[in-house]
């Protein structure tokens, strides 16, 4: 039982004191101009609910949020941001002072070439094409780092072949961990209060039935500073 | 004074007992893949503003409405879409069946040409392309039905040559009456609790200082209603 597994390991306030936490929540918005953007149907609920549950812990967290619709959880330092752009940089900053980073935002890949400064006019035209360009990859940049690299922690949301994606890219990417999300069904993703994981590491995989977000954050918290720990005692 | 005007025309709760009223408000959402989509900054505010106004002056109001983080107004017909399509569709509908139009929503001009089923993978490609097509445009088919016709009031929610393009949406369109709303300046637009609007019919126009929506709408509501029954009036 996984439960039994974990609760020891959360059983006391503090069993994370001193370890510091940044962890991404929520979407991006790329503007397109003034008034229109692309985003998606990140609700920002798991991020959030890993914020709470590693402050729980006793752990120090900086939440570094998209546009989402849910209070700051309390006791966690927040960084609010629109852009790719903007949460690479508050990203890179945050990870540099901590242990373990989780990159759980659902990140836009592909921002507007160029943001109109005035309001797009519809014109006569049947069609319209935009160009898009490639977002700094957040996630890889912190696995990346030279100097003070974080425990990265990533997510794949995919809806097809989603353990096959998420085994890719925690070897292309070189995170310690990826937590496998499949958002095609209906109790495991964007704006439900319910989700299941399969987390996934080089050398094993752990799947999380499907439960309330808060709950399986807990656990997740918990499975991530074990590994954390672990590495830690490596010589 | 404006108010001094208007108050009269809505003392009595019932004065516009009998009265149908459509209102679309918010944004629309269109779907990229499963996970991502283009929509723009409308809050819903103003139109959910107008609708309780409507409601409170005894009309009997449908309102159409893209997502958005509001409650339902007490007393008023809810209809929840996401795409422009959708809200196309019970707009023509429910404009039917009622008096006066007012479109609020600030409706996506593009959809893409074609929704990917499963999530889009971000390929080796430094560039996207998006090919959009265009959304029908639902205030002018509405202005423009053959049977049925509601008087129609729209809105131009614009950056620049305010004026200018809301004039020329009112004559193109064949509205009755159009707000033009200035989205560019921080106290009048997208998100914000308060607005300024000008109100443009054929033969004149009111410019309506910078006040709560609440406030705002009731004018708006009463102006609407002046002239929906001056039209009616006429042999």
């Amino acid at each position: 039982d996984i439960v039994a597994l974990i609760e020891p390991l959360l059983s006391s306030k503090h069993v994370l004191s001193g370890l510091t936490f940044t962890i991404t929540a929520g979407p991006t918005r790329e503007a397109i101009d003034p008034v229109r953007y692309i985003s998606n149907h990140s609700s920002g609920k798991m991020g959030y609910a890993l914020a709470e549950a590693a402050v729980k812990a006793g752990a120090k967290v900086t939440l570094i949020s998209g546009p989402v619709q849910l209070p700051a959880p309390a006791g966690v330092q927040m960084i609010q941001v629109e852009s790719a752009e903007q949460m690479h940089q508050a990203a890179l900053t945050a990870a540099a002072q901590s242990a373990i980073f989780i990159g759980c935002a659902a990140v836009a890949d592909y921002r507007m070439s160029e943001i109109a400064t005035d309001k797009l006019k519809k014109g006569s035209e049947s069609e319209l094409q935009l160009t898009l360009v490639k977002n700094p990859d957040i996630i890889a940049a912190v696995a990346g780092m030279n100097k003070n690299r974080p425990f990265t922690v990533g997510f794949a949301a995919e809806t097809r072949n989603v353990l096959d994606y998420a085994r890719q890219k925690l070897l292309n990417k070189k995170l310690d961990m990826i937590c496998a999300n499949d958002v095609s069904k209906p109790n495991s993703g964007f704006n439900s209060n319910q989700n299941a994981i399969t987390l996934i590491w080089p050398l094993g995989e752990l799947d999380l039935p499907v439960q309330p977000k808060q709950q399986l954050a807990e656990q997740l918290i918990a499975l991530i500073s074990q590994h954390y720990h672990a590495l830690e005692k490596k010589p």
